[in-house]
């Protein structure tokens, strides 16, 4: 496989210069860099023995066919589109390492009792149209159609961008696939944090992505002159606020795989010798498990209640965005910690806190993920890394993975 | 002394008419609302017996003649100018109850041992030129004569606007008075804070001006994905800022009349799904005595670096502006302490968080100062508010420490 690596790596390294931005990496759904790089995938996959086509939403899709022909499908793949100013990894990887594992198939002229096909989702990011994993949601069928009314920065709605891509917005529907004809969907993608390093293991299998509370939440006390208001008189926002953070801070520490941020705070009027009269925050609850998280965004909104009537202040609470929790197959999660171990001494079960494709194709079948360790755990950002020796495992493991997934099926 | 109280609450009421900007109170240093203020006040000093005078900065100047032509003076008033969209009190109470007194004594006919001068001062907020206390300095002969070439939003030099409004700024020294020749001076002023209303009293004694330290306080740690970064291998710098302000808040509480106060926040990135690398603060500490003000500050500064430390982040600590407190004049303050108990049943001494012109004329003699209850401790807004009973006692607190030190002088 250690060709099939440096290939992959090429690949990256080849596709990061495919950009809507000179000197960065920026690919935005339906853009003249996606048309290039749909085109130079393409071409890759025709190399590794698979037939490609273009979905009506612009997913680039390359099919590999069973050994007989009303096999299943495995669908493999990641996304395309970048972030502004992104990193080399965060989407291609997943597409790049699939195809490679396609071409070890091919190369050796292996057909499964399942097709595959490889997925570079059009739209995983969201930039251009504020509307996240337009691309899977297309496969899965839970594209709303009024979402094509949608309109980028520049006024273009979202039909007429697919439609200028060369796709069709009013056979959207049409980019469905057949629930019953999908065996599966397994992605590989790099962690975008810290545990695989701080662990010093390769790859890592994904149980579950977690799932997201977002409020914003507000303390509203009484403004007035720092030199005058002698502090047993004061309803100091700010205060209220910073007892909130540190609540926050201490129930996530405390609930096991729970991650709580506070990642916005405005005190107003926010002048240094004025006492805050109010105070804005956010906050991002997210954990593999729902109930985990609804109790824990109900116990965070209470202490905030108990802060507020404590200090005399009121508090304003909004949920803003509530998505549930996606668990990965368990049969599918077994077979790639058993292709992990054979790879690298253990198998550590992860959940991401991101969001993923695979989150909105298991709308429609069995999921799987595996991670890729990246440094320091930094991603949307150039500096985001990972190596060609963790590239190497990865593949490595996916190939495993295909091939005990075809032993089973 | 009714009528006189009326008088100064119409008098508060017209010169609220007087402004740089149509339907607020603004007035700034040395503008055509003040050269009509100055006009307006000049003719009420007029009327109270006094020769009027404009200084080389624009102070407006009303004396009193002593008994015998040697006599000291006393000097008597506060501030002109105002903030932007100002309240009616800050400022013209002082100067409208020192021109009252002295029309008490003109009525009578009465000649003290010793001159008074009523003294409008022609900036005491700073707001043109960034600079306070302009007019109290000029006077203390502590205005550094290189302010001159400070610039106001347009680019009009300081030296340009003296000039223009009639003053002389080559002769800025012949501004200072002679200290040799000065008894003291007193300040009626609203408090600007809740302490009076909150004793429901009309009046207290100021022993103090706070001296001041400021700070900004910078935490760096580390940014990081919302979702992906497990709590523990978190370096969140607004977590350690939420400490550091309980911590202020905490010590300000537990230190007899320290007020410390976190005005200004700031967390970067600042998105909602970010973890924040960095956070700045601003720190305002004040205390009437300057040896607690300094150790509460390297307290606080020990505080935040125990708190970076801790945390594995780093903390960056500016002081950018420290002030000396001012103590008012021990036989003065007894003096005002028994006026005071002659109008109401006792005399509550406070010490003041806001700067005034008695802490620039305390360079030169003796001060001391009147607070008068406001309405909600509300300043520096047109609600500002002081009733017409609490201007009555404290016409006759003034008027009674006048002669009691008649009588000791």
């Amino acid at each position: 496989m250690s060709d099939l690596a440096q290939l992959v790596m090429q690949r990256i390294d080849a596709l990061a210069q495919i950009s809507d931005d000179d000197g960065h990496t920026t690919r935005f759904f339906a853009s003249p860099a996606m048309r290039r790089a749909n085109h130079d995938v393409g071409s890759w996959m025709r190399e590794a023995g698979m037939s490609v086509r273009v979905d009506a939403v612009g997913n680039l899709i390359g099919h590999y066919p069973a050994a007989q022909p009303d096999g299943k499908i495995l669908l493999l793949g990641s996304h395309l589109d970048t972030v502004r100013d992104a990193g080399k990894f965060d989407g291609p990887l997943g597409v790049l390492i699939a195809i490679a594992c396609v071409q070890h198939l091919s190369d050796a002229k292996t057909r499964l009792p399942f097709a595959i096909e490889v997925v570079g989702f059009a739209d995983e990011e969201g930039v251009r149209f504020q509307s996240t994993y337009l691309g899977s949601r297309a496969l899965a069928g839970t594209l709303n159609p009024d979402e094509l009314r949608r309109t980028d920065a520049r006024g273009v709605t979202m039909a007429d961008a697919i439609r200028e891509f060369g796709g069709n917005p009013d056979a959207i529907v049409s980019a469905k696939l057949d629930a019953n004809r999908v065996l599966g969907y397994a992605e590989v993608h790099i962690e975008q944090g810290p545990v695989l390093e701080q662990k010093h293991l390769a790859v890592g299998v994904v149980t579950a992505i977690a799932g997201q509370t977002r409020a914003r939440i507000t303390f509203t006390g009484h403004a007035g002159h720092a030199g005058t208001v002698p502090m047993n008189l004061r309803q100091d926002a700010l205060c209220a606020a910073a007892e909130f953070v540190l609540a926050v801070e201490s129930l996530a520490q405390n609930t096991g795989g729970l991650v709580a941020t506070v990642g916005e705070i405005a005190a107003s009027p926010g002048a240094s010798n004025v006492i805050p009269g109010e105070t804005r925050l956010s906050l991002d609850v997210r954990h593999p498990e729902d109930s985990v998280r609804v109790r824990a965004a109900d116990d965070l909104k209470k202490r905030a209640e108990g802060i507020a009537a404590e200090r005399g202040l009121t508090m304003k609470w909004e949920t803003v965005h509530q998505t549930g929790a996606v668990i990965c197959h368990r049969h599918f999660t077994t077979l790639m910690e058993n292709a992990v171990r054979r790879h690298q001494q253990e198998a550590p079960l992860l959940y991401s806190g991101a969001g993923h494709d695979t989150a909105a194709i298991s709308a429609i079948c069995p999921v799987t993920m595996l991670f890729v360790r990246c440094k320091g755990g930094i991603s949307h950002n150039p500096s985001e890394s990972a190596t060609e020796a963790d590239v190497r495992v990865a593949t490595a493991v996916m190939n495993d993975f295909i091939l005990q997934l075809a032993k089973s099926a």
